[in-house]
């Protein structure tokens, strides 16, 4: 991909489009831009632009479009794909001044938000008025609704009340070439057109750029209980996410921590919430939540019957508010934490349930045969298991060579478990070259001419999800 | 439009392909694919053909793509806008042989079924394995499943359980040009590469035809209330309906019937369920499912006392399997009810659900404008409202030329509201020309170029969605 580098000319023109506090040319701005959570990638844009409104986006796309140069959209950068980075540099289109409600219907239980906000504000905002946005990915705090949207973004809620795309009804987004549209409306039910909507949903800003969004809510859910099972055999616990599924049971939360994740965790934070007895390899996080108290009871002692069925230590049943959310600060860091220790490269695979024992046994398998470890956790309900290989000792040699057609092997396994290569992150740049795994190639030409349909001059997050 | 007619040649081709028991010349069956539940629209196809295998399919649609011969894939012939209906005569693709379970995964909750299976009959396979399978439309007796995925079909379960869309993971499809691809994977969560599921989900045959379908099931629901209210004043109805959510009950069906609905279809069936007092204007049939009876009970009353602010008659509780069953029938008969009584067109509005009330208000003050009258029922709880007019003593000229209008009106007022003009039943052929309310030319102009990359030469369901 060939593009125009920006010139003072455009930078005037932006300027004069958007005024000079939205077109920042300095250093730090680049760099903050260059880069996002995914290993360590750095790739600095030629200049960061913020708008405000759709029209502003729709004057810089069309004029980029024209000019041929790249734009990249940047959420808050806590995404684990580098759908963020500017691989080709030209514009960062940094979203965090449009962060604004714009409205919140209580009657209709819909939200209708810019996606410059942070979700969990958004979370906050939406309980106020006794109602419920459950995607909560681990970066809830930080990330932006908007990047949700582009990645399709999971948590641990999804294993009961799905994920992202569950829950947007309607997009405002701009073309490449300037134009402004929604793709579907503020409907619970819809059968009119093509799903524009869910066709976006997930696209990594390679397709437009979303401007509003209108997300459905479900009413406020009054109370929940958080168990930690520890288990001494890590398969065990893979077992037990099925075994308690199959009980007829869904959890709100049912995650999956391999020990040296939590172990990772604990010091990071200096936590004494957990201790960890030499012999467990893994625990289970269960979180039940409903309208009755004593329904989740009976769940939660049905639960503790079905995993005394394996060789487990002694349950922790969460009692206090406090409790429950240092055993969820825990999990939310364990990415951090891991990355924190070592370089390392997260592989965000997904099986159907049952498969798990079968996923974490090749995973470990392949690592040994390539010499690498791996540190697996994640959202064990929906089969999503986060494989975080840490590059500790291994010569820079392997990491770059070798460590590759590991990867390609537990990618390989995972889409003939009946899985896929991203169940929440995305493709992004990090995952593409690995895409030829879970598609055919007309299935990637599908998608392929989709992306030229909607971008012909490809200058949207350009080198994002294709490999060319 | 123009396509090649079929010759003999064409049809010896189809007879090597197939064999001679799935080609089918004759008047009887090309009479039976000529129509579906749509008013009373007849297309007789040139030919009947009925595939067993993708392969077949794959093998039908590449030599119809070349020689230019119109395809409509056909399933139960249930729909209510036309979507089976061989507009320009070519093969009637008749679905009905591909009706097998592949492989029903009771561990992990799915289950992969070809598109000519029944869907209540899918339903039942999978409740016998205590797995449900929630979306019902109404015709769930006959309708086959894969025309429930290209309709995106409701409900009255969808106001709890969401519609079709929300329980398909993965679509086994071949594409006009003999290409057969699946369009995403068998998991929960999926981030990897363009929905092409949710794309295809809802796009009534147009872009390629579905032959494998792998749904998400969820653990059966162990116990059920249902109730019927009746209200004095049909406005009320609709906002009790609101009044009934914003208390933050979620029933499993929370559906509006105004009187003459409920009238017509008692007539229908002879039926003695209920009585129907002469200051009743409308009822709301209110189901709550879950697994704690108690709660249920306790949800009941809330409900009771919610309803009890307005106007209302005795509040009938179904205490009987056979006493909810026989109210589901007048439910679910209702549409067909209302047809057997007059010529009518059903309308197929959504909005977001606290509009209702005006909704009713308007649809009844634009009949008195324009002298039609309507019979409106449908699924309350989601904002879908069916309004069915019937043609009864208005003349021909007014039925053709005056009632477009007043549905123009209608749909207008409807998108106004924040809604769209086809909540469960599609565009099809029926609603095409009032599309432009819904969307603008650009969205039109996209939707048609994703058609266009789809099927470049238009042989799909030609004649469907788009006006040209």
């Amino acid at each position: 991909m060939s593009f125009k580098k920006i010139t003072t000319i455009d930078i005037d023109y932006f300027i004069q489009i958007l005024g000079t506090e939205k077109v920042l040319t300095d250093d730090e701005n680049r760099s903050r831009c260059a880069s996002d959570h995914t290993e360590d990638f750095h790739f600095k844009p030629e200049l960061v632009l913020q708008a405000e409104t759709a029209e502003e986006i729709a004057a810089i796309l069309s004029y980029c479009n024209e000019q041929n140069i790249p734009v990249t959209p940047r959420g808050a950068g806590t995404g684990l794909s580098g759908g963020a980075l500017p691989l080709f540099g030209g514009v960062s289109l940094d979203m965090r001044r449009m962060n604004k409600i714009i409205h919140l219907d209580t009657e209709n239980f819909q939200v209708t938000v810019e996606p410059g906000m942070i979700t969990e504000v958004l979370q906050n905002a939406v309980k106020e008025k006794g109602l419920f946005y459950p995607p909560d990915p681990a970066s809830k705090g930080s990330c932006f609704i908007g990047g949700n949207i582009a990645e399709n973004s999971g948590g641990p809620r999804a294993v009961k009340y799905g994920v992202v795309k569950d829950y947007v009804l309607n997009l405002e987004v701009v073309m490449p070439n300037g134009d402004i549209m929604w793709t579907g409306a503020n409907v619970l039910k819809n059968a009119t057109g093509y799903n524009l909507t869910q066709l976006i949903v997930g696209s990594e800003g390679t397709l437009c750029v979303v401007t509003k969004i209108v997300l459905r809510l479900i009413p406020a859910v009054q109370n929940d209980l958080l168990l930690l099972v520890p288990f001494r055999n890590a398969g065990e616990a893979c077992k037990a996410v099925n075994a308690i599924c199959m009980a007829g049971i869904t959890p709100s939360a049912l995650e999956f921590m391999e020990r040296d994740a939590l172990e990772c965790a604990i010091q990071y934070y200096q936590s004494s919430a957990v201790t960890l007895p030499d012999d467990i390899q893994a625990h289970l996080l269960i979180e039940l939540d409903g309208n009755y108290l004593e329904q989740l009871y009976k769940e939660a002692e049905k639960i503790a019957e079905i995993v005394a069925q394996y060789d487990i230590d002694e349950i922790l049943f969460a009692d206090t508010a406090e409790q429950k959310q240092s055993l969820w600060k825990l999990r939310r860091i364990v990415g951090e934490a891991v990355k924190g220790n070592s370089m390392y490269k997260e592989e965000d695979t997904v099986v159907p349930r049952a498969e798990l024992p079968q996923l974490l046994e090749c995973v470990k398998l392949i690592g040994k045969k390539y010499g690498f470890k791996s540190v697996c956790y994640g959202h064990a309900g929906d089969g999503n298991l986060h494989v975080n290989i840490v590059k500790g000792d291994m010569s820079d040699d392997d990491w770059n060579n070798t460590l590759p057609i590991g990867i390609r092997e537990i990618f390989t396994e995972v889409v003939k478990l009946g899985g896929t290569i991203s169940g929440e992150h995305g493709i992004g740049l990090v995952q593409k070259s690995y895409l030829d795994i879970a598609f055919s190639q007309q299935q990637l030409a599908l998608m392929q001419s989709i992306k030229y349909l909607f971008d012909p001059k490809g200058i949207l997050n350009p080198g994002k999800i294709f490999v060319a």
